[in-house]
């Protein structure tokens, strides 16, 4: 116990950034060896290593681009194995990131913020490993639940109890990680028209997408007395989120419809088209299950998909993308900048310059990591501008969701891909810090001088 | 005379933006009649107007996107017609621009700052009319060299003297105005192998797209005697632009030979290849005639190409897109925010963060301008992702290269690539600033808090 404290207060020591690397280069071992165990495959199937590792980094970054069909590949042992490297690494990067959101000093709900402000250096450990019981508690309280409301409701559509609730286990741990993950073959694909099972799924994939802060706050709003709730207030952040969240599901279900309203929803009932369109447009800020095959919508309907998984989920989630509150700040800053106004406002609060300053960022480099990937890729694949750039974008915003053609790509594109699936789910900020010198370069100063833009 | 002079004065009060709207409003209308003259056509020749406005806003604004093949339709006076709309379009928002850049305090080289810093509100307009003149001589200058050049030259490849020195003439406004308009009617193709024909066109297109800044700085550089030209310093725009630009067509080169080193130019010798690609890198800067049709490369070829397009010429020149200097800010930007420097550095200055706002604001509205078109086109369209994007950069950076779709094009996108063509030129933040309210937005403030991003 003394030397396991001693071994966390190195790692504590150690800077977020390596911290998070450190795990996932651990945690990518492990996994790629758990996976490459005998146990873990269907008699006589024989795996490429680059497809185990890929499916590793794939569900550690839970991601869930696959390029094998986990159905026919992995035994139950796997599958199992495969449920607890999604939970492992939603969970790890939710916990790391949260833990350098504390370190930066913003808060996350109000007891939290009292605990830690009492004393930094002692509470920020002691409020960490508090965090991670509380991120775990809540996921698995959630997690729970799916489990036995999904296992009891597949009863009706497997031959066995133990299939069922296998299941009912694999698919809420896919969908609230957001990993993405299918055992179905095809994967949601079998309950096109069980809109239970597909309201389930939505509900789980939000849990996991929206945020471990907006969880948290949410709790402490809920669970807090009524004379004390009053005081309580929503951080912008949660705010921010949950907003830019539920308009971004909202604007994605109807331009998803509008863009195939002539095409795949032609001949579908009102009721298909809510969910088909609702579904698909929950499924890009990152969960990656999807009730069909998407290569059936148009090409230009890819295309915004593509923009969609490239925004993602809210940040500190299990989600990965440039994140919502980076795609809100550069929008309002565009807005807010082309009226000629100086600072921005959002929830009657300023933003700081900072904070924008990284959003541009984020977002400018996020991109050229996309065009760049798709420029490459598409230089050794046979495959359309669309489909690579979705595979791209489905891969930067670990959504997972793709045309078909991860399983084709050759070795090089796999290796591009991993590379962006972990970029992506621990934030292109962190992976900027990477390049991060130390020494001082704000000393002294050059003159000033403008230059013509645009 | 005195009207004149108060009308001149009425415009002068306009902002900058209303007057290059003003500008714009009346050039296009006036181009458009004299284009619809029964006299500008060849006999039996009937045009559409749709056709004939797209052809007067592509030569304003010295795009050179066409859905007519000139050569096939305009008489002669019509091609004369069309180059002074070139030269027009050139000259008008350069020196609107050029005096814009003035009345923001920027310096335009040493004697013409002098003059303008004596007195701001006269020397100002003094100011404007004698760079207006200032551009309209250089310009002159070199088109009548350019136009004596090859007029010349020319006599071996037509038939009449008068035929080769109209195509002269045509081909130097076309070049050095970046119209990129041909009457030969496959642009530069028939000098596939007259590597000085297009070696005189590549100096043009430079010429044209450096930026007029860039050109008076140089003036005045190499026409001041000894003794001054030690104390004089190129200003950090111009260093700036220039080596971009080089940059830009280096690396553009060298990108588009490897792109298609085992495609289109697997079969060349290293001479055809240096100018094939050179050529080609050269014109996606804003020019627009081509040595080659471009969609024999290959799609990632033409992907990369329309990166370039975006990207575009210098500002205060006759070219479009982000613009030369916006892309580099955002690229120092980026390296100096990643390796935690605060200011940035560049030739021993230090630029202003306000300037950086600008190019990153410039560069986001940008892709989301052209994205936004690529979607709504796409939905319209038949044709392919790349061969859409291709002519959406290619309209927004003003560069006039295409895959070959515009003459197939809906009303509807020629409609949207006139507007983006007019954006393209003007430049977006002159663009955005329509959308500046005056209203003081920075009196009172919020308290801030921060965000998470990415
Ligand atoms: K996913
Ligand atoms: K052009």
């Amino acid at each position: 116990m003394l030397l396991f404290r001693s071994l966390l207060r190195r790692i504590h020591d150690l800077s977020p950034v390596r911290m998070i690397f450190l795990f996932y280069f651990l945690a990518a071992i492990i996994s790629t060896i758990l996976l490459a165990l005998p146990i873990a495959h269907q008699q006589g199937v024989q795996l490429a290593f680059i497809d185990i590792i890929f499916t590793a980094i794939s569900a550690l970054s839970v991601t869930g681009l696959s390029t094998i069909t986990v159905a026919d590949t992995l035994s139950t042992p796997g599958i199992i194995i495969l449920a607890i490297i999604m939970q492992f690494g939603a969970v790890g990067v939710m916990a790391i990131g949260t833990f350098i959101w504390i370190i930066l000093g913003k808060k996350i709900g109000l007891k939290e913020r009292r605990l830690i402000m009492t004393d930094q250096n002692q509470t920020t450990f002691e409020g960490m490993v508090r965090l991670i019981k509380q991120i775990f508690l809540v996921l698995l309280t959630i997690e729970l639940l799916g489990f036995l409301i999904l296992g009891t409701y597949y009863l009706q559509y497997f031959p066995t109890t133990a299939e069922a609730y296998l299941n009912g286990f694999f698919s809420t741990i896919s969908a609230i990680t957001n990993g993405g993950f299918d055992i179905t073959g095809e994967s949601l694909i079998p309950f096109q028209q069980d809109y239970f099972v597909q309201f389930i799924h939505i509900l789980l994939i939000i849990f996991g997408a929206i945020g471990f802060p907006v969880l948290i706050e949410v709790k402490d709003f809920l669970f807090s007395k009524y004379d004390k709730r009053k005081f309580m207030r929503f951080s912008l952040f949660t705010k921010l989120t949950t907003v830019t969240f539920l308009f971004l599901v909202v604007i994605g279900s109807i331009s998803i419809y509008l863009f195939d309203m002539k095409g795949f929803f032609a001949d579908k009932s009102w009721h298909e088209i809510i969910f088909y369109s609702l579904f698909q447009s929950v499924t890009t800020r990152s969960g990656g299950l999807s009730t069909m095959d998407v290569s059936q919508l148009s090409e230009q309907n890819n295309l915004f998909m593509s923009f969609l998984m490239f925004i993602g989920a809210s940040p500190s989630s299990a989600g990965g993308g440039i994140r919502t509150t980076t795609f809100a700040l550069v929008v309002i800053f565009i807005i807010t900048y082309a009226r000629g106004g100086n600072s921005i406002r959002i929830f009657r609060r300023e933003v700081h310059e900072q904070d924008l300053m990284k959003a541009v960022t984020v977002t400018l480099m996020a991109i050229m990591v996309v065009f760049g990937s798709l420029l490459l890729i598409s230089i050794v694949e046979p495959f359309t501008i669309t489909e690579i750039l979705f595979e791209v974008t489905s891969a930067f915003g670990t959504v997972g969701l793709s045309m078909g053609i991860t399983s084709e790509l050759t070795t090089f594109s796999k290796i591009f891909l991993m590379a962006l699936m972990f970029i992506g789910r621990v934030g292109i900020i962190t992976f900027l810090f990477m390049f991060k010198n130390n020494k001082q370069n704000g000393k002294y100063h050059y003159p000033k001088e403008r230059i013509i833009i645009g």
